[in-house]
């Protein structure tokens, strides 16, 4: 049985069905994991092979179609319907003489959809360039639409029950933060440290389990710490340098992400001054956030709050996260940065992330909230600080 | 540095070279993870933004073009020289307005090579549809051609120095085993049994660092037997169910997966005889396995071997491994089914699940080898049975 009720999906269909007619898509194929189980309940680390849903305007359910392996797993984790869950045979897999989407194709002719406008997610991973060719080549008929993102902004406002579930992680998230920061000293291994965090994420709190994030545990040390997206090795942290954090609490997809740095020794002043001014700087920028500012608003008070120092962050402050499986946690919508003019709406969840990784200095926190009613509020509750051993 | 020596590098270089002039391409767009780390050393958790290495025939070393916040992880993990390391600006991520392909495609143009053969890895993952799209439209003089798999194949044959690396992650994959036996049992939580398994991965062992699978742990217990692909939840394994185990030792991004079967309680007739089945045909199967013979005779052997049975398998028996990330450790090349004609060579790494996932009956067991001179050897040590606890 898929995670919400059943009305939850339906609603998300309506949704997506509303959009898809604003856009002139009759049929939309749907192959990002995280939209798949968004519109479904579908969950199962299948995505390594090619498959999708069918959204149809004059259908009421999806359509899944995978390989016949994971029929199984659709049935036991979607409200579908056993009759809209369809399976390929395996000789589509990786195959040098056939493609699962033209396996796809047939479905939509025999459904009578052949001459449909048909939309892709024609940027999303998991949609490679290969599927579009070999759907063009299979369907001639069709009008092919870029469906790009079309869900994820609908999965943009949480429902009362994601935003519980967004909760949830966040309570993981605390856990995740503190066992790293107990964890890493002088002498620890940074892959004893990384195994220390998974534990925490995956084994959850006493009352639920923790899932696997979308992104693994970056942790930077020393000379890495100039860059964000590196993870660890058999090498042994040290007195003296910086160690930061970029790790998630996720409860059934749904993520919340934290950020923080260590200090092991007395920080350096270079050090102190850059997380004074992020830290300040980021809370004046919290204290700015309630609905109806743009994202881009957002932005600018946080560079505005930093302007009387010398950081620049070049790279954008956060993005919009919720429900993701590999390769990213943020929902690839909102970005809060300059021309992003989208209006902050409640149940909006954001992560910010003000991360510094210059050659001299290092520093990472973050805060990751939800959009309420009159402001907003974090969904986890940990200390906005350097954190020194 | 990168984690081999330079000549590796060099070496995988002239190999790809040398597919690339065969294949009538002077220019190779690489966006796939595990190519781009194999051809340079890169490695980082970035593969969520579009990235790649450029190979081209008229220029030595490759280029990296990446996020601008990702160029110090690309000086710190590959051999490159740092005038071979462009980077975007941020503005390029997940815009609506303008797409990191028209980025490569000006380098590409600066470069002089805008009326070139440029292949693409037209069905990988992280090469998206629009990515050859903004290709196209940025190149008009450009004649595209497809380059998927070009350096999974060459990938196929490990170096001694990979091999290693391969040996290393099968040390890695008997700790995860032992672990996930020694947790598993009435009343534990799937998420906590998940958590050690993780555990162990990324600690590793007491000389070397683990890493995080290309899959996570795939546990199936009771009802879920009968597909692959499922996680964990806080569920608690109960008496008289089977749990079925897809793991894997990781070095370095080498995999070597292991699959076993857990018994809780005395296992009933037909998983008995199940089991007996599968690891008496897997045993004539590897018999079998030495260079020369096809990859679709083995498959055959495993038929005929399971054929007084009433087992039938009709996914493929297996398929080779090696470096990946996420979403799959399998090489996507040589498939161990009917329709494969690869002939196996020495240095060949090999993933054989013979699973079976029935709606009466689950099993599964594997074998991770290596092709030698004269036949193969197993890249870890445990015991192929059910395990009955």
């Amino acid at each position: 049985m898929p995670v919400f009720e059943i009305y939850e999906y339906r609603e998300r269909i309506k949704k997506t069905k509303k959009r898809m007619e604003d856009a002139g898509i009759d049929l939309l194929l749907v192959s990002q994991p995280a939209n798949m189980n968004y519109l479904t309940g579908y969950d199962g680390w299948s995505f390594y092979v090619h498959q999708c849903i069918l959204v149809s305007l004059d259908q009421e359910e999806p359509i899944w179609i995978g390989r016949g392996m994971d029929a199984n797993g659709a049935k036991i984790t979607t409200f579908l319907k056993h009759e809209n869950i369809i399976q390929y045979a395996d000789d589509y897999v990786q195959s040098d003489v056939k493609h699962p989407m033209n396996f796809v194709a047939d479905v939509i002719k025999q459904r009578g959809w052949g001459k449909k406008r048909i939309g892709v997610e024609a940027d999303q991973f998991y949609f490679t360039h290969r599927c579009y060719a070999e759907l063009e080549k299979s369907l001639p008929n069709a009008i092919f639409k870029d469906g790009n993102l079309l869900v994820n902004r609908v999965r943009l406002i949480k429902s009362d029950a994601e935003i519980d579930f967004m909760k949830k992680a966040g309570k993981i998230a605390e856990k995740v933060m503190k066992t790293a920061i107990d964890t890493i000293d002088v002498g620890v291994r940074e892959c004893d440290a990384a195994a220390a965090i998974a534990h925490a994420q995956y084994s959850g709190t006493e009352e639920y389990a923790g899932d696997y994030p979308a992104i693994v545990p970056l942790m930077m040390a020393g000379e890495a710490t100039k860059t964000p997206h590196l993870t660890w090795s058999e090498r042994e942290y040290k007195r003296d340098e910086a160690v930061l954090l970029e790790l998630s609490g996720v409860y059934r997809h749904y993520h919340a992400p934290i950020a923080r740095t260590i200090y092991i020794g007395n920080p350096p002043k270079l050090m102190q001054e850059t997380s004074e001014v992020v830290l300040e700087g980021l809370q004046k920028t919290l204290d700015y956030i309630k609905p109806g500012v743009t994202a881009e608003s957002v932005e600018e008070k946080w560079r505005e709050a930093i302007a009387h120092s010398t950081i620049v962050k070049e790279s954008r402050l956060g993005y919009s996260i919720g429900v993701n499986y590999p390769p990213d946690w943020g929902e690839q919508t909102v970005s809060i940065r300059p021309g992003d003019k989208t209006e902050l709406r409640p149940n909006m969840c954001l992560h910010l992330i003000p991360g510094i990784w210059y050659e001299e200095v290092g520093f990472e926190v973050d805060a990751t909230i939800r959009i309420t009613e009159t402001g907003y509020e974090s969904l986890y509750d940990f200390p906005l600080k350097l954190f020194v051993k």
